[in-house]
């Protein structure tokens, strides 16, 4: 089995309230990938330039992922993004955005990675991610993220994309401005009606709401004393929930999997944070990963107790 | 067993998507009474004024809400609040604050009303609180709200009343404004060192979060397809919370019961927005607090399949 992901490999400079890196190994590819390795040997489709290094692969090939289909663009740079987190994390403001290789960026496949068993379209052009998701048609499960950007400039293109995938993980508020619904409920109902399998609601420190046919799960993101960088959080929590329906492979794709899956990107999320770009995540034990789920889980229980009320 | 509760009786206007009310019964000490009355006897104590009328009494003395400490001021106005609810209720404006017979409000407790067995000082001036449960010294549970207004104007006076109370129920923001601290985690942890048995972190429509010496537990919001009117949702789940403790009166205050307390709270809470002002809690059923608590319990529960990760 393998599941292959498609997004962006970068280098990000980014200063947080904790500090800050000129230059670390980013992307939204390089996090997905890092997380679901722990599931599944998973294959990054994204392009490079000439100064992405044998030490960047190294990283990017933890618990042996593929990069064959990691495409180097002689004479390009790499994807940089330099970003700042205010507000106690709350707002981040881009300083810049160079797309270098990215821009001309036209995924293509390699037998072995379009024959994946699970894919992820990470966060790029609607049309791209459509082209990829037909690549690869034997695919038992697909899963995609996006962005208000998208929204707002290739509205129809996406909702093309997001009609032809199983599952869609966006923040609360992308799913309202994307459906034009005023609730998080409605937004997921109507887009259970385009034929998804499931909606992933983001809501960034709170935590993330799923949606599907059987009903509504929510987990919160595990308390942290402190976030020291929230870059990648969101790829991160995708590679843990898609990696762990890719790990799942005898699995029916129903309600109770994805509330497991739920609980392993929350818990892969949370590690991501408490350091910059990828250090946590790339050193990061299947214990430790266990032992937060199980936190979570016990974070989340109650009891009822027999009580009448009164009126 | 008797619970007292003390804070504002009020008129609301409110404009909201949904609709509008020119004049509807509010105010944090009837919300918190109204769901409140399900677990207990209820005493509220707080001034009105000549417009305060019967009507207004009877739904404040609904499923035997004792309102022998409701202090009526002759020749007086009842607090008067007028907002309007914008950007898919993420936030409001106030249009009109009149205190009229809250502004002089010294609160004079019965000695029914003294000899309660759990107390809630929703929020008021902290001095005022802080005079009440003195007022209450047999009281075995006391918990209190406050507002960002009295930590930036009263952080003293706020402060020696927390340091008073069990359990402080307030937003995330709210918490770590009045600790200084960067993430609600590490405030919840320098009130848990204040004395306090129980904080509580409310997280608007995402839910809320439970701090005690044993642990975090976490509950979303109640999914719902419409939100018709936020106001008082915060003190009904302080009725719902607050009311279960009173409940259960044999129990101890432990982790265990205020995770409990948590769920009817969130339940309560999600009933108070379907309608206008009190108009939906006033006509609840037990039954449908029930269910709903039901449903949330199943709603975050997952189970744990074993997996070996890979790495």
């Amino acid at each position: 089995m393998s599941l292959t992901v498609v997004g962006s490999l970068a280098f990000d400079a980014v200063k947080t309230p904790s500090g800050s890196r000129d230059r670390m190994l980013g992307g939204a590819a390089t996090h997905f990938a890092l997380a679901a390795s722990f599931f599944d040997e998973v294959r990054p489709v994204g392009p490079v330039g000439d100064d992405f290094g044998p030490e960047e692969l190294a990283i990017l090939q933890t618990r042996g992922t593929i990069t064959d289909d990691v495409e180097h663009v002689a004479g390009g740079k790499t994807f940089f993004w330099a970003g700042e987190y205010h507000d106690n994390l709350n707002t981040r403001t881009t300083l810049r955005t160079d797309l270098n290789v990215f821009e001309h960026f036209e995924p293509k496949l390699s037998p072995a990675a379009q024959d994946c068993d699970v894919l992820f379209l990470a966060n790029i052009q609607p049309e791209l991610q459509l082209n990829v998701r037909e690549q690869c048609e034997n695919a038992r499960f697909v899963a995609m993220d996006s962005m208000n950007l998208w929204i707002d400039i290739a509205h129809d293109a996406l909702v093309r994309t997001v009609k032809a995938v199983d599952c869609l993980i966006l923040n609360d508020e992308e799913l309202e401005q994307l459906t034009g619904a005023p609730t998080t409920v409605k937004a997921a109902e109507e887009l259970l009606g385009w034929g998804l399998k499931a909606v992933v609601a983001k809501t960034g420190k709170y935590g993330a709401g799923l949606f599907t046919e059987d009903g509504y799960f929510f987990i919160p993101a595990y308390p942290l004393h402190e976030v020291v960088d929230p870059t990648g959080a969101g790829d991160t929590f995708a590679g843990g929930f898609v990696g762990y329906v890719a790990a799942q492979a005898d699995a029916a794709l129903d309600h109770q999997l994805f509330c497991e899956a739920m609980a392993y990107g929350t818990a892969l999320a949370s590690f991501n944070v408490e350091e910059f770009g990828t250090e946590r995540v790339a050193r990061l034990t299947g214990g430790e990963i266990a032992e937060r789920v199980g936190e979570l889980q016990g974070m989340t229980r109650f009891e009822i107790e027999a009580l009448s009320l009164r009126g």
